[in-house]
């Protein structure tokens, strides 16, 4: 393919109009040529980013008018579906922003309906999988220069969470992440799940009982214990600590401007995702749109990675109430090998 | 007190022979003024270290012959009662080396005697107390400036272990000290603790099962999961984060020499124990000689505190084999308030 | 402009190919129209990373074909002259690579040809100016926050250089970086330039008489040293530690996946400059694509910027004899304001 | 000798009281037996350290009465003769605070009263050659696993100074200690010294012209960068990074607690020599006691080193002014080999 990929942009929420922004400012190879968005002034916002684009409220008739050759879909999770099955009925690549539905029986539909087509046609958005230390984290691990990978210890803290925020997504919205890059980095899907409440931070929103720890059990043994934080204040942080026969590998350490001021060295942390996974979130989008012209479609996680994490995140929630919850997947068909 | 005081030392193995040369080469106002140890050998070895101390087989002759002022046990700690009652009915101060018993019966019985006493006599060789980052971590959660403390992340690795270490010493000889300075750092005792398996080492013993991962609830509901490792062949390090309210703190972060060299920075990393807390060692060893001689003559963990750790070990060997056990303690009796 | 710059690229060596890769696989809205290349094999290969270019021998050709719409100067300095008198004949925007001539009367005529046209259309390619980190510390310094910047220590270390390296060299293809980004740091153009030489590196090429340490005195009196060693064996590292009033501020540092192995704490370094200014180079190009997009033409260092750097160069080659070396500039014009 | 080191402390300042205070509580084998110093209120709060001690308003008193077995001088420089020849006269071993003496000739008189002894009796206070990390990289050095050293790049950093303080103590109370420690590290004498000024600290005493950039020549053509800097307002710093043939090494980084907040990540930073050096300070004199109670008396830089460092400082007090400056020493006589 020597001419653009003309990507519809469904959504125009935050996370579409930053899409949105991306493609247009800085993806080679591909256009924002339609974007599909209800609200009117969401719609003409977003149009300003993406000049030559066409303004659509229904996915259904961008499809129509025959205006995209890829869906990029941003709306919330609960959205997906309606999107997914006209999208893939075109026969259409899709990169789905996460989850790929909000539970395991609707993910599940989605993978019926895509086995309908020669190959997998939808890539998942779990863009940690391109970070360039999570890349070379998985590297290490892959290479048994430190021995087998025993344990992974996982911080991931964020400032603050609007009122808005529920105690179940510690689990469907944050956790998520780490059910997902977890069994990409170790090589091995997730078998257990358990929360354990440490104290309380008095800076959450009141009906909020966090932090969380979630321990994890791989299928291969390894284990994994993950501090989700969503109201330390500080800042924004994601770190693993991954534990070999033969030593220690670590992430997601601060790499900002080095200062010496009053009394200390400092070093500059990220405060927001959007720092810490911008480059991530452009080798996502760019590695996709390569893909999608290389006639390949799909580079990252599938609709099977989703499917996983979503029943991963049951039985987070489930264990969110207590017990250790296990994580019962069918077989994988062989359409996702 | 002007004049030095006098150590009888019980005890010339490793640990013994490393407080006489402590003692006579880097402690002021000590001397080793008796070495009790049965070995002809070992006794012989120490008394070099020792210039003008006398040479016993048993602690009962060091005390008839009025050769000490203080006595430090340094034999294993199934050795330590044997001393310990004598040394209490002669009423002198006693460093003892961690355990003070090998269970709490005993360590009961221990408290029962010194109680006849006008008040403790007994320090319990904690070192990591007298740590300068374990201090000013306790500092800074006393302090309150980051919120309060939620939970503490730990972790514990040693290069290797002989073929003789039998896994219950993953607890009574390693989380041992975990059971100690965790609530010493946040001001409340252990109330359970769980034991998980990792993936195994395969360059552990054969024996062994490890790393294990400890999970501990305090109290005060902080929660703290410490990654026991005794084979993880880099190194030694003992490292903590705490997870407050409104930020994070972190000791045991490497701090020797820093060197680029062939393609990487490094920072000199410890591979012993005995260079990790050399500093504590002596801090231990000349604040205890400093109290002795105030007449104050205890300034660290007492026979409580080793007492409180003996629980703490036999819920930890029980919850080797699963469970979540609970740590039970007896009233603190106003003696030790 | 909707639709994308057409970029003629002059020169398909090594840095050449980088840049055609960059912009046909990483850079929005441009593409590779034209490579101008007279080794046929090096254009052959090139083509292939520029899916629907054509290939001229002579960048005349290129403009009497109405290829591009915009130059990038990838040759050798000593070439770049013939190119850039045409494509600013033709009234192109243009990014040239440093220098932007090998000497400053050669870099006067450029400015004089420039001048004819309505405003500059000549960018320089001192890529370290687009890199993050530096960008952080130029804003830290325009704050204010530490006070007045007093001094500049900087490091320059190459794991090695092939035997074709010259002993100027390390002025006018390795200091020159510092002479262009110093002064955009500090706010302030080279006044002075010395030369002192340490003990020489027996690895390096044995016509080469390095490290050096080279001093400049800035206009507004601040002081920079650069130790400037291209065969320090271990990597590449480009760092700045800059003395304020009130403290300090260092870029440059490893950031790289973090290890204990062996004894040692280690985070990976870079060992080429290819790494370490990736995002650097990626950006560059971006924003000046989207800078001629927008008419502004030029979005960083210009011709008399280029023009200051090749006075620099010539004092810095001055002072390898020894003494201390002016650089007399004429008069900005009005027109680089 | 089993008996304790009685030492004379002359000056009870704040030096003085400091190394009191340290030869009671921490060092080994020694006590303050005489505390020499004519300001009776000095000399009432000296004792209150040294129990047992007898104060003495002159050194000649203290002499007479046989009540010291070794002198540690503790007051400016400027007072150290008339301190020094009688305690050499007496042939007691001696440790001298830095300076030896205010200049090169009443040093060059020292070295010749010492040299009717049967061996070096002078040990002048350079401590940070007792601290770990100048050790450790001095023993890379040595070791020449990095190839041989090529440069020395020194931050020799402080918060503020007072009033009092002179243009002239930037060199003489201050690069003073790089005079010593460089030539040591290095394995040879300095050549050469020279000054440069950056852009002056408006935070600095109105009288002084500061920081400086100090430049040693070594013997062996090793150069050294030294950043003088008392006016920096954030803390206390003294770091080196060493610059090999085939790597890079550096000190005098932060060690401090390490902290998450506010939007950074800190690492805590020394404030004062005093705990920057606390470690050293004390090694200094435990290495000091021990030596001269095995009877080799010195165990540290020794007279001749002093008479070097004043002949360095009387070369940088002239390069203040401008200029390369020479150090030409005498030939050092055997007594000193």
């Amino acid at each position: 393919m020597t001419t653009d990929l003309r990507v519809g942009v469904v959504g125009a929420g935050l996370m579409g109009a930053d899409h949105i922004a991306r493609i247009t400012n800085r993806i080679s190879g591909a256009v924002v040529s339609a974007v599909v968005e209800p609200d009117a002034g969401r719609a003409a916002a977003a149009a300003q980013n993406a000049p030559g684009s066409q303004a659509f409220s229904r996915i259904e008739d961008a499809l129509a008018a025959d205006a995209v050759d890829a869906v990029l879909i941003a709306t919330p999770g609960k959205f997906h579906e309606p999107v997914l099955v006209p999208a893939l009925e075109a026969g259409l690549p899709i990169l789905c922003e996460k989850p790929l539905t909000p539970d395991s029986a609707s993910s599940w539909q989605i993978l019926q309906l895509e086995q309908r087509l020669d190959r997998p046609h939808i890539q998942v958005g779990f863009m940690r999988r391109f970070d360039a230390q999570y890349s070379a984290l998985r590297q290490l691990i892959a290479s048994g220069d430190e021995g087998e990978l025993l344990m992974l210890r996982c911080a991931h803290r964020n400032p603050s969470v609007p009122e808005s925020y529920t105690q179940e997504m510690l689990i469907t919205d944050s956790v998520v992440h780490e059910f997902d890059v977890v069994p990409w980095l170790a090589g091995s899907p997730v078998k257990t799940v358990e929360v354990k409440y440490p104290r309380r931070n008095s800076l959450s929103p009141e009906h909020l009982r966090e932090p969380i720890l979630v321990i994890m059990e791989l299928e291969n043994g390894v284990l994994v214990d993950v501090e989700m934080n969503v109201s330390v204040q500080f800042g924004y942080q994601v770190a693993t600590e991954a534990v070999f026969e033969q030593g220690i590998a670590r992430i997601g350490q601060p790499a900002g401007l080095q200062q010496w001021h009053d009394g200390r060295f400092s070093i500059g942390e990220h405060v927001s995702f959007t720092t810490r996974f911008a480059d991530a979130y452009d080798a996502q989008i760019q590695r996709w749109v390569n893909a999608v012209r290389a006639g390949t479609l799909v580079d990252g996680p599938n609709a099977w990675d989703g499917y996983l994490v979503a029943l991963s995140c049951e039985a987070g929630v489930r264990a969110l109430q207590g017990g250790v919850q296990s994580v019962d997947a069918a077989a994988r068909p062989a359409f996702y090998a």
